[in-house]
C-alpha cells in the first residue's frame, strides 16, 4: 500500500484560533483509493524548517502533498523551499505571467509586479492550472516519489488535486476500491456499543472499523478495501447488517444519515405531520428538525414556552401544575405535549422540558433533569432523563433524546 | 524568544473524522507566556517515525511536548519511541505500578497485566502524576531541552499540563506577559473591516493583529507581548480603543462576547423582556438566547410558525398578507413581530421569514432573501437582507442579522 505525508504551510495554522482542515479532506480522498496517509505536519513561514520537512517526507513517504504558501508575498515559501527539498531549480514560466496579467486585467487592474513570482515552477514540474485563484500548482516525480504543491483556499486546492493530482495517484495506487459505511446508534453508550458490535466486528479483519462517540451519540465507520469492487462492498455491508441486527432499534441510521434527516424522512413517508414545544431546549429541537430541506412538507409549527406563563398561554398548561409538580415533571411534559398538539393540530408532537443548568438543580432534580413528552395516535406519554455535561451539552443531548423518542413512537406506528 | 513543537500521536488523528484539538489549547497556553510553537506534527502508531519525530523536534526546538500513545496496549508506542528519540532507557517504577494496582482497586477490578507498561518512564525523567486517568506524563530536561509527554485526553493532558509543565516553563521563558483582546463585528465584511483597521493597527508594530471572518462575523484579534505586564495591557488597550472607535456601532463586542451574550446583557441591564417569532431559522434564534445561562430574566418566549396558517393562528397575521406580498415580506415580518410583542406583552420582539434554501426562491426573491422585524416602545418596523451561502449558513446569518438588528434597537434606547 502507498503511504503520503501532507504539510500544510502558514504561520496562521500555528496560532490558537486555526485549524488546518484541508487534511481532513485530502485523508478521505487518498483513503478512498487505497493510499494510507502516515503523516501530517504544520509548518509556519519558516524556509529551513519547510526545506527540512518536505525533504524528510520525501525520503519516507510515497506521496507528498503540500497546501498553501504559493502567494505572491515574501511570506510565501513553499516554491523555493520545496525546490530546494528536491534539490532542483526555480523556472520562470513566461505563459503563466502572461495569464496572470490577463487575470488581472479581466478584474480592470494591473498585475502588482509582485506576482511575478507565482509565475516560477520546479524545474520539471507539471503545472497545474488554477481556475480559482492567482497561484498555479505543481506536480513531480522525483525519483519515483511524488511531490503535489497545492495552493491553500480549499476552494483553490480541492478543485486541482481532483482534476490533476487524484487521477495520476489512482494509476500508481493501482485497482483498490474503498467502501465505507457509516452507521449511527443513540440511546447507547460507546462501551456498551462496543461490547456488542466487538465480538461482530472482530471477525471481519478486512474491515477497518472505528467507534466514536460524537457528542449525543455513538459513530460506526465501517470502511473495506478490496482490489475487487464487489467484494469489498459485500463485506462491509454484511457487517453493517450483522451490527444494526445485534443492536437494534439503537441503531437509527445505517448509511450516515442524521437523525433530524431519518425522523424527517419517516414523517414524510407516513404523510403525518409534527410540531414542537419547547422550554430548556430553547428552540434547538425545531432548528434541528428544519435543518432538513423541503421539512416544511412535515414540520408545522413549535412553542419556545420558556416562562411559565408562557406554558399556559400558548399550551393551555394548567398553572396547579407548576404548584403541585413543578415545570419540570412528566406531568408539565405530558399537559404541554398534549396542548400542542391540539393546538396545530398534527399526527404526532413532542415536548420537553428539563434543567439545563448551570444553576436551577436540587438534590430531587439535579442539573440534566429531562422530561420529554409525546402525543400522537396512541395518546400521550413521557418519559424521564437525567443527562450529564454542561448546559450546551444537556441541551444538545435533550434535543437528541426528544429526536430519538419521537423516532421510536413513529417506528411503533410504521411496523 | 523560545520556540516549541507539538506532536500528537495516534493513527485515529491520521483518519478523515479527527482532528488534533489539543494543539490549539496547547499554542494558547504557550503563545501566553511568549512561547513560539514553529511545527506541529501528528503521527500515527508507528515507532520508526515517531522516534525520528522526536529526534528532528529535539534538534531544532527548545521544547518538545508529545500528546497521546501513553495506553496501556501494543499500539501505544509513545514510551519507548521518546525514549529512543533521547537515548535513554526506559526504567520501571514499582511505586507506580502499586498506584495503578490501587486506582483499579477502587474501582472494584484487577489490574489486568498489561497496564504493568504504563510503570515504564524515561531515564532521567521527572514522573507527571495524573488525578484522571492510568497514565503518568513525563518531563525531561536533555541537554537544555525539555521534552513533556502528556496523555491524549483533555481532562488528562491539560491538568497536567497545567500543574506541571506550565510552571518549568514560566521560569524558562522568562518575564513575559501577554495580553489578549477579541473584538467582534457584525455587519461588516472582512475586507471592509480590513480598510478601515489596517491604517490603525499597523501603527502598533508590538501588537499581533489576526483578523478572521467566521461564519456571519468577523474577529479582530490582538495579543500585545512584553516583559512589562502593565505595558503589554496598555497597547492593546489602546489599539482595541482605537479600533472600536473607527468601527463604530458595528463592533458588538470588545472582550469577546458573543452576540447573544451581548444583547442579553443589555436586556438585563435594561430590565426589559424579549419575544421571537421566527419562520425559517425554526427556533434557531430562540436556541442562541437562550444558550445564556440566567436568559430565563429576559427571554419569554418564542413561536416557530413554519406554515402560513400557523403565523395566523398563532400570531394573527392576516392571510391576505400570503396572498398579496407573500410569507417572505415585510408586511408578513411587520405583522409577525407585531403579533408576538402583543400577546408575550414583552417590551421587544423580533421576527425573522425568508427563504433559506435549496429550493423556494424566486428571480424577485432569491434563496437568501430575509426579512427581519422588530417591534417595541418606538414601534414597529423591519429590514431587508439578501444573505449567501448553504440553507445552513443561510439560517445562521439570519439568527445572526436578527440578534444585531436587536442590538442595534436597544442602543438607541440605552442612548
Amino acid at each position: 500500500m502507498l503511504s503520503a505525508e501532507i504539510i500544510a504551510i502558514g504561520s496562521e495554522l500555528l496560532t490558537p484560533e486555526k485549524i488546518d482542515t484541508n487534511s481532513l479532506w485530502l485523508t478521505e480522498k487518498l483513503n478512498d483509493i487505497g493510499i494510507e496517509v502516515m503523516l501530517k505536519t504544520i509548518v509556519g513561514d519558516d524556509g529551513a524548517r519547510l526545506e527540512e520537512t518536505v525533504r524528510d517526507a520525501m525520503r519516507r513517504s510515497d506521496i507528498v502533498i503540500t497546501t498553501g504558501g504559493l502567494g505572491p508575498t515574501e511570506d510565501d515559501i513553499t516554491r523555493a523551499s520545496a525546490a530546494a527539498a528536491v534539490e532542483r531549480e526555480l523556472i520562470y514560466h513566461d505563459e503563466i505571467e502572461q495569464h496572470l496579467r490577463e487575470r488581472f486585467r479581466v478584474m480592470g487592474r494591473e498585475m502588482p509586479e509582485i506576482n511575478k513570482r507565482q509565475a516560477f515552477v520546479i524545474d520539471g514540474a507539471e503545472v497545474l492550472p488554477n481556475p480559482n485563484g492567482s497561484a498555479v500548482g505543481m506536480l513531480l516525480d522525483a525519483s519515483g516519489k511524488l511531490l503535489a504543491v497545492l495552493p491553500g483556499p480549499p476552494r483553490e486546492n480541492q478543485p486541482m488535486f481532483t482534476e490533476h493530482v487524484l487521477p495520476k495517484l489512482k494509476t500508481r495506487a493501482g485497482k483498490v476500491f474503498v467502501k465505507r459505511r457509516l452507521l449511527r446508534v443513540s440511546g447507547k453508550g460507546e462501551s456498551a456499543v462496543d461490547e456488542i458490535a466487538a465480538p461482530i466486528y472482530t471477525k471481519y479483519a478486512d474491515v477497518q472499523t472505528s467507534i466514536l462517540f460524537n457528542k449525543s451519540e455513538v459513530e460506526i465507520h465501517l470502511a473495506a478495501r478490496s482490489s475487487d469492487e464487489a467484494k469489498a462492498a459485500q463485506t462491509v455491508d454484511k457487517l453493517a447488517d450483522e451490527l444494526a441486527t445485534a443492536l437494534g432499534v439503537a441503531v437509527f441510521s445505517t448509511n450516515g444519515e442524521t437523525l433530524e434527516e431519518v425522523v424527517g424522512k419517516m414523517l414524510k413517508d407516513l404523510g403525518h405531520t409534527v410540531a414542537v414545544a419547547e422550554s430548556c431546549t430553547g428552540g434547538l429541537i425545531g432548528m434541528r428538525l428544519t435543518e432538513i430541506a423541503g421539512s416544511s412538507q412535515y414540520f408545522i409549527e413549535s412553542a419556545v414556552t420558556y416562562s411559565n406563563a408562557s406554558k399556559t398561554d400558548r399550551l393551555g398548561v394548567d398553572p396547579y401544575i407548576f404548584k403541585n409538580h413543578g415545570a419540570v415533571s412528566a406531568e408539565c411534559a405530558e399537559a404541554m405535549v398534549a396542548g400542542m398538539r391540539d393546538r396545530a393540530k398534527t399526527d404526532h408532537a413532542i415536548s420537553v422540558t428539563g434543567i439545563a443548568g448551570p444553576d436551577g438543580g436540587s438534590d430531587e432534580k439535579p442539573v440534566g433533569t429531562v422530561f420529554i413528552g409525546y402525543a400522537g395516535p396512541n395518546g400521550v406519554k413521557s418519559i424521564k432523563f437525567v443527562l450529564p455535561g454542561d448546559r450546551h451539552l444537556i441541551r444538545w443531548r435533550t434535543s437528541q433524546a426528544a429526536l430519538d423518542y419521537l423516532r421510536r413512537q413513529l417506528l411503533k406506528i410504521q411496523s
